[in-house]
């Protein structure tokens, strides 16, 4: 028998996704172990002694976490855990919500790369006119990162006949990438990148990635976006770069500091978008995939989905 | 011996495009065979008799084609030649630039998909909110037409996970769509359609398909996208229906009469986008693929690519 807790801002959709998977007729003897313990949005109403497996986002559950002397598993509902990780307590089990955000993520990333691509502003202006725009085919998509988000937005960026490189940890992708490269080889990645898109993780190895000497090294026609965390972009240079005209424009949904304060000059940037960390939006029902998911596999004494290394720091 | 005639506004881009090819070695006995009689963007320094061959934008060639009693075979350097299948003399091969241009129409398609799924304009506020958007994901791209520019179409549509049906004449289409309609099954097909993308050429068949019935028959958060002709275009019944919001949002890159009169209610609708004819530019190097490639099948006697049926009009 195992209780799950569930502490989140959609405490009542996340019960009623519990509650109607128990009802549901099964093969596995997974319902009869699992029971809610509670379904809140209200850290005060946890008992942090009775939380053996917390379903939560990890801002709210680092309101208990430090009392939950019997955690054994807490399932994230974000895909980025560093308030988690940065926390003292790791004598548990966390793991990640991943593999879900590629679907949204593909539509964020090329709406905009289309929308510099096409010049879509440009058609604004009511009048009878052919204004200058460059294909996507042929430019390079640039990735900082190579996880299951990158590779969701390979199949589209090779259907539009663009060239793709990956930048990761180990300089080895799973992915089909047309080049990899290490950290140490970012002034070559970085040359040439005609789009870049950064997923990187807020680790200790990625602080201030994206500072004035990658943004250097970018080509003056490129557009970057930042969809990973806002903590990998030196702010100071990429403003003086947007204000310099050193890349054509910022798309950013992440930002060291969320919300995003009002004095930010990021607002005012003619050639930042800000897009409110709405890239990839957790959805209860496929976060709540993943969970199901892990739960079955802990019943079945199998390895969880997306684990997050401490250590590594995703 | 063969005389090839160019009559364009990029006549000098032409010009040298040929004698490029004529200067490079060969294995076939093509170049032996043909000469350049004149690239000119003036339909007075013609010699009409003296034409065989005519490369032409088909409005220039219209100028000059009544009066060439030699002409063979005229390559058109557009998709579309409503002008040249209008005129009385049809005693020639008219063959149209096909093929080339399923790459831009392709970005420009989804460029407006991903504006509207994404609704990039309620970013445009300044302030840090959640806009509410709906994932092109699920949705279903309805193609008036399945020709190389549909078919262009389907692979970025069905790995944003999009269902696609096609509406052709027979109700067979060459390309993999999830359903394919007949004219007859035109409100069946427009049922369901959350991003219509019309294709239609100019011909007695589709004018004004696009009437008042059809888009009553569309969902009214549905986009309408008009990339083939103006002439396929009930123009009062659409604007009724932007005005009304019958449908969600028009992006229109043709029109009956082009340029688009300034007096035209598309430019002020704030639900319509006018693109100007530029979502698939004839580049003169595309089209003299088309026309090299079919100068060879021309040597050889063999069929040329893309020859217009002028009974059927397309």
């Amino acid at each position: 028998m195992l209780e799950v807790t569930i502490l989140s801002r959609d405490a009542a959709t996340y019960e009623t996704l519990f509650r109607n998977w128990m009802e549901q007729p099964t093969s596995t003897s997974a319902h009869d172990q699992l029971t809610l313990a509670i379904a809140t949005d209200n850290p005060l109403r946890i008992q942090p002694n009775r939380v053996q497996v917390l379903l939560s986002e990890p801002d709210l559950a680092l309101k208990v976490l430090g009392d939950c002397n019997n955690l054994q598993w807490l399932q994230s509902m974000w895909a980025g855990n560093a308030p988690l990780i940065n926390h003292a307590k790791h004598d548990y089990i966390l793991t990640a919500a991943k593999g879900i955000f590629g679907a949204a993520m593909r539509e964020y990333v090329f709406a905009y790369l289309l929308h510099f691509a096409r010049n879509l502003p440009a058609f604004e202006t009511k009048s009878w006119h052919r204004p200058v725009f460059e294909p996507l085919q042929g430019k390079t998509l640039a990735l900082l990162g190579a996880g299951d988000i990158a590779k969701a937005l390979v199949p589209i960026a090779t259907a539009f006949g663009m060239q793709t490189r990956a930048l990761t940890r180990s300089g080895q992708a799973n992915g089909h990438y047309d080049a990899v490269f290490t950290p140490q080889q970012r002034l070559t990645f970085a040359d040439g990148a005609d789009y870049v898109v950064s997923l990187l993780p807020d680790t200790a190895a990625t602080q201030h990635f994206i500072d004035a000497e990658f943004i250097g090294a970018l080509p003056s026609s490129s557009v970057l976006i930042n969809a990973g965390r806002g903590q990998t972009v030196d702010d100071t240079a990429l403003i003086h770069a947007l204000q310099h005209q050193q890349i054509k424009a910022a798309v950013l949904d992440v930002f060291a500091q969320e919300p995003l304060p009002p004095d930010s000059p990021y607002w005012q940037l003619p050639n930042a978008i800000v897009t409110c960390h709405t890239a990839a939006i957790s959805r209860p029902d496929s976060v709540f995939d993943v969970f199901r998911e892990n739960c079955m596999r802990w019943q079945r004494n199998e390895p969880l989905n997306y684990v997050v290394d401490f250590a590594r720091g995703y």
